[in-house]
């Protein structure tokens, strides 16, 4: 039996959707368990059915817009840091939010752990792929860390590889770093060193890495697992998602504060339109993981429905079904000092 | 009268469309010259009337898939290297080219040669805003420089207000810094150091400085003057760039594919569209300029049709008319000290 830790109070909706994500889930998965960690009075109340659910009341919660580092420490009592408190005491095998992002990151990174050998785990978000092998393709680092270094994207592309191929599916996936130019000899000193890593990795046959990608490349499916600092992985993946947005509400207006001509074209183009919207709604491909930590740490959006915070557990049951982090953890120790920061790497 | 030395051999349809873009301007503008560095068989041969319009003869070009700083320092006679040399000894007053953008930004940084008091000029581009209170904002350094330092990006928001102000005539130009987050805190030693310069830059009433902005608010109007690494700039434009194009091409294949519904729906909308992708296209608020140079260095898209290029040289008579190189040396030099590279921050 899976058990999953819910930071039920977490998100616009919470609890309400994320209760009845759980239990649609529930329903579906029989080998998953769940607490719920939030408060108790407002749990029940929304609560239908307890099989298979426990409710463990937190007197406290993280609100969306508290600084995460200084809200983990303070609010021990929170629904999220008693969640995470129960994956790393080994009560649960998984962490759930649909709350603060930084929080989650700060949870997962300080009190369910980082995996030994991994320096800072990253961010990790799925994304559609409109051409290529693959319907979508994995990003990371999305804005775990400010700034990095070469061996953390040396073990970015490990990582990701990992998630490509056990959770995705994907055959012997392809990993780019994202850089300002395809060719090898782009970039700062950062993407120069982490391309030579990566590079490295390529030989050694740890993963299949195909150069630089540029973030114009990354919807058309330019790689399957795409390498980035923090920084920039955080710039891209705002500018993917602002431009989309922009772009679909100028559409819509368009349409609205147009003639005749284009409202009756745009209503009969309607469910095309809802068909590109919903492709780009990254929602569709689970959830944002933490990779890197010692057991399976998974966000979904703030706004997420019951549906999608369900959709958001059958992805943690694959990550728990498959082992992922027992098999990153035997492949990061077997290969420790390689993947390890070199001393004139530490010295920067 | 403005004398423009002009890279007639750059850019894909070079020279036919470049020279006929040439005349369009040289009609509209009495009060503009033009030399058109080039092959003189091949610019003979698509040239109508030469009217204020000189053929300079040069025996070498450079490709679009040349290693820039190689092939300025290789190609003495290539039209592009002519061209900057007539800048850089007054015999011109701006440069122009279509082609290879690495290639004008040597040229402009390293022959027609940086400002004095400006450390690293800057590529920047000028972007549709769908929202607040106008229709474009200026953003660089979208891909001049791999690494910068603090003081750079303070230059790049006293450069781009001037641009903002005089070319574009927005009043009071809000000036964003490209970062991880809204709050002051945010980012990497170099976004924190930045967002102090620029901080104090505001408070000496130099610039407007509004503080941080995201990627995802960019194309929604959030600062008029976003000031950006030249590496997580460049991945925010090749990113807005990128999904702008794909989403694009999704909604016509949707239409292409469904059924007659949406083939009818689609006809019906197909001028709204088109303004939705005329709006997107950013040539059509000009080329992209490199920003402290000594003199107004602008490249157009390879691909610019005669009328884009005609733009592309109203947009370098605005740039003369107002002596915008002029305001900002005389604002560089009567501040260098603020400006310069601190001690501090040299050492990093």
């Amino acid at each position: 039996m899976f058990k999953i830790a819910v930071d039920a109070m977490g998100g616009d909706n919470a609890p309400a959707e994320i209760v009845a994500g759980v239990e649609l889930a529930r329903d579906a998965m029989p080998n998953m368990a769940f607490q719920l960690y939030g408060d108790q009075a407002q749990i029940e109340a929304v609560l239908v059915n307890n099989d298979r659910i426990e409710i463990m009341h937190a007197a406290e919660m993280i609100e969306m817009a508290e600084e995460p580092v200084r809200a983990i420490r303070k609010k021990k009592q929170s629904s999220l840091v008693l969640a995470a408190q129960a994956v790393k005491s080994g009560e649960a095998d998984a962490l759930f939010s649909a709350g603060n992002t930084g929080a989650l990151l700060a949870a997962g990174i300080f009190i369910v752990g980082r995996m030994k050998g991994i320096d800072r785990p990253a961010l990790m978000t799925t994304l559609p792929a409109f051409d290529g092998p693959h319907q979508a393709f994995t990003m990371m680092d999305v804005g775990a860390n400010a700034e990095n270094k070469a061996t953390h994207l040396y073990q970015y592309g490990i990582l990701g590889s990992f998630y490509a191929r056990e959770i995705l599916e994907f055959d012997n996936p392809r990993v780019g770093l994202l850089n300002n130019g395809s060719e090898a000899d782009k970039g700062d000193a950062l993407h120069k060193e982490a391309y030579g890593l990566l590079a490295h990795g390529g030989e050694q046959g740890y993963l299949n890495f195909i150069g630089n990608v540029e973030s114009r490349d990354l919807l058309q499916g330019a790689a399957d697992v795409v390498v980035a600092d923090g920084f920039s992985g955080n710039a891209t993946l705002k500018a993917i998602e602002g431009t989309a947005k922009t772009m679909l509400r100028v559409l819509k207006s368009t349409i609205m504060d147009a003639g005749l001509r284009e409202k009756i074209g745009g209503a009969l183009l309607k469910p095309g339109l809802k068909r590109v919207a919903a492709r780009l709604d990254y929602s569709e491909y689970g959830g944002a993981v933490v990779i890197g930590t010692n057991q399976p740490v998974v966000k979904t959006h703030g706004s997420a429905s019951a549906q999608e915070v369900a959709n958001t557990f059958t992805q943690i049951h694959t990550m728990l079904d498959v082992d992922l982090t027992g098999k990153i953890q035997r492949f990061v120790t077997d290969h420790a000092d390689e993947l390890a920061a070199r001393p004139e790497t530490e010295e920067k």
